[in-house]
């Protein structure tokens, strides 16, 4: 009676540079996040991803874009300003739709990458200005941002189609938001602990802060990651426990 | 009952730098290459750049695609594979589309930039791989190329529309090649000169080359610079020259 | 019996793209900051800006670091770790040395670019790491920062010469930082206003702030701009002034 | 009676991406070849590496300047003008030198990397302009160039002492230069194979070419890869080849 998506970062690679097993981690999500050339990837990287899950078939392709800072991997907030943001949303899911256009495939979703996703929790004109980047871009993208924060409520003021994201690794503030790495405690590290909280946030819409408080949470995707082999087996056994609980994987 | 097109190189301003005077050649040409990124331009530069060209109406939108190499203005030579060559093409072809689809105007054609169209004139594969990338594309997109010259018999074997395009300020080789500029005699600097070559090959399809002999040429577009105030009369001049001449401007 | 010295951004062009009025500006300072790579200058800029430098005979060379951002030309506040700022530093204070060892001068100087700079009014952490930096790489070097503020602080710690560095065409807040641009009353736009503030400034080391209450301030540098052909009269105007007060102008 | 020196490219990490086992290779070579933040590495990258080169104390510290072409990782062949390749250089050897001198190392030699090293096989031109910048930049510098070539033949004109450069595991022309990894055979696979021919290589100053010939070769330095437990393997059994033929590893 459940559905959930399972997301993951992809295609960061660049040049000589491998990161990732994205020809693993593909077929066992559902939605892909394709990184757009400004924090990672380049065009090549971008022509075989896109061509990697066109032929896994079964997992929708988003664009991720982020900050222009390849050197700080996206990660380091950049103080640009709105028009900056919006045409750099521009430019990104156009790139990484040509691809898609040549590979025949439809991009489905957006999600923004690293200190850009990051940014938004604090910062709701830069919500809705990445929100209504998508809408002017394409209205029949899904925005996916962090589950009931500022950026899925400014999809849906802009009457896009929104999707709530979880963690299943990472702790949550009583606010809903992401407990800060560097703060203690901000990683879930034991894997059925994870797993249990992912199986709740999916089934009851809820899950405990850091602070032992049951806080709301709406879970329409759960974001996984690829790089490492131990990530593999999490997405496995995420996969695994879903199953069990009747939980279908499906794209967005 | 002649027609003929005139194109220029625009939006490759960058950041705190602005190069040309694209307000004012964009009501002057009937299509505007527009940098992608690459070569020159940054995502504020193409949006604004795409804006001015739809606001004029009258001027089409190509894609202007160069090597990745800000600091050359993609005028250097890049030893590319053909692989990276293509989705290099994807990449420019796909990001300018993002603005042409928020701003809701056409691509309508595709022009490479600089050292990356000039050597295709002794690169058939490098020709081939860029008319075809164009048309995987989007077969729809014209591929403008050196008269008579490898880029355009690439596009038409890829069953492209090409259109052929002159320069009215460059002397000619024997072969149709233009003339290197560190050779004596690349320019033609002489403004009656220049309008006069381009008046005779547009209705004539004969232009003399830097050796007194005269080569056949087709004159589907004209290329004129929009850089100085003297690029701006000069433009003026070929404008009213072509006026006098029965010849009508019009995109391609 | 008083002497200031006076310092402009220089060495700011990139590739094709040329801004400021270097060799006109370069006789009319006593000290250059110059682009080392990051925010603006290729390493040809770099080169000529530091053999015309050293060809005016009396103007200090100082490196002028700004953030890896040449798409925001350094002044989009980055939030890089103290370890990469400190790295970042070394890297660009090595680059222009590398160019003054060539031509066979001394780097005077440094003093952080845009965003870094105004970022230290706030961070004394960031102005630490700067400071110390400096110190590392060279104690020789003199560090300027905005006249009794964190930058300056933090270089007497660190042990180096510091030089205070006022703005002719800035208002100052009653805590001595700048207005910022964003708001109204920033820039001081009258020419003879400026002037005597500079005069008073040196003289009498007192400047109105913008709520009207006189402040403290230690006016060692004066930052005027070369870029514009007003930027150019007015900072012959200073200079005309300062003559006249006796005050002399020399390379600090 | 023999010495011989060993030498690795290092430092090719670049932000999130990590490539090398450079804390493994260090101990078992005496020069690293450090890249300068232009084909590979970031400041941060550059500081750590020479830190560790430092702490090995055995290691030589070279600058490994390459093309501006971080995404082909300075292997695609860029056409600059002399004076861009000269003004590169001496921003990459600065941009090295900085993180010396705060490490209190001094920079020992210079090898060009990539697509720069291998187009001195063919262009006088660049070999000569590279052996000047070098000179210009410190006399003190050794060069290091493919063995008998034009580059260490540019460094002798120039007055550097230079270092001819060997490779183990790569095959020759008759000319000496390498033949080209898109050919057949250019690789030499054979461990045992490879090892005989350095040692023949700096004990009888020959080596077989691809088309069986012997030709002459002056052997100061063998290149050894990092990357992988294969290559560091390898590296191993050239140290203990070199041991039992009585050949010492000495920084050159």
């Amino acid at each position: 009676m459940y559905t959930v998506d399972l997301n993951a970062d992809l295609g960061e690679s660049y040049g000589n540079y491998t990161i990732g097993n994205d020809e693993e981690i593909i077929p066992l999500i559902s939605s892909a996040n394709v990184a757009c050339g400004f924090h990672a990837a380049d065009p090549s990287v971008m022509l075989e991803t896109v061509q990697m899950i066109r032929e896994s078939g079964s997992t929708g392709v988003g664009a991720h874009p982020g900050f222009p800072d390849l050197m700080g991997f996206g990660r380091r907030y950049m103080d640009m300003s709105m028009a900056e943001v919006r045409s750099m949303m521009f430019y990104q899911l156009g790139a990484l739709d040509g691809f898609c256009r040549v590979e025949g495939v439809l991009m489905n979703h957006v999600k923004p990458h690293g200190a850009l996703y990051n940014a938004t929790f604090k910062d709701a004109e830069l919500a809705r200005t990445i929100a209504e980047a998508v809408k002017d871009y394409n209205p029949e993208l899904k925005l996916m941002g962090l589950s009931n924060q500022n950026l899925v409520r400014a999809g849906e003021e802009a009457g896009l189609e929104v999707r709530h994201e979880v963690f299943a690794d990472r702790a949550y503030e009583d606010d809903g938001t992401l407990v800060s790495r560097k703060k203690e405690g901000a990683m879930v590290t034991d894997t059925k602990q994870a797993v249990d909280r992912v199986v709740r946030m999916v089934k009851e819409g809820k899950v405990e802060s850091i602070n032992g408080r049951d806080i709301d949470i709406k879970a329409d995707s759960i974001c996984v990651h690829g790089d490492g082999p131990k990530a593999l087996e999490f997405v496995k056994e995420i996969r695994s426990a879903l199953g069990k609980e009747d939980i279908t994987i499906q794209t967005m």
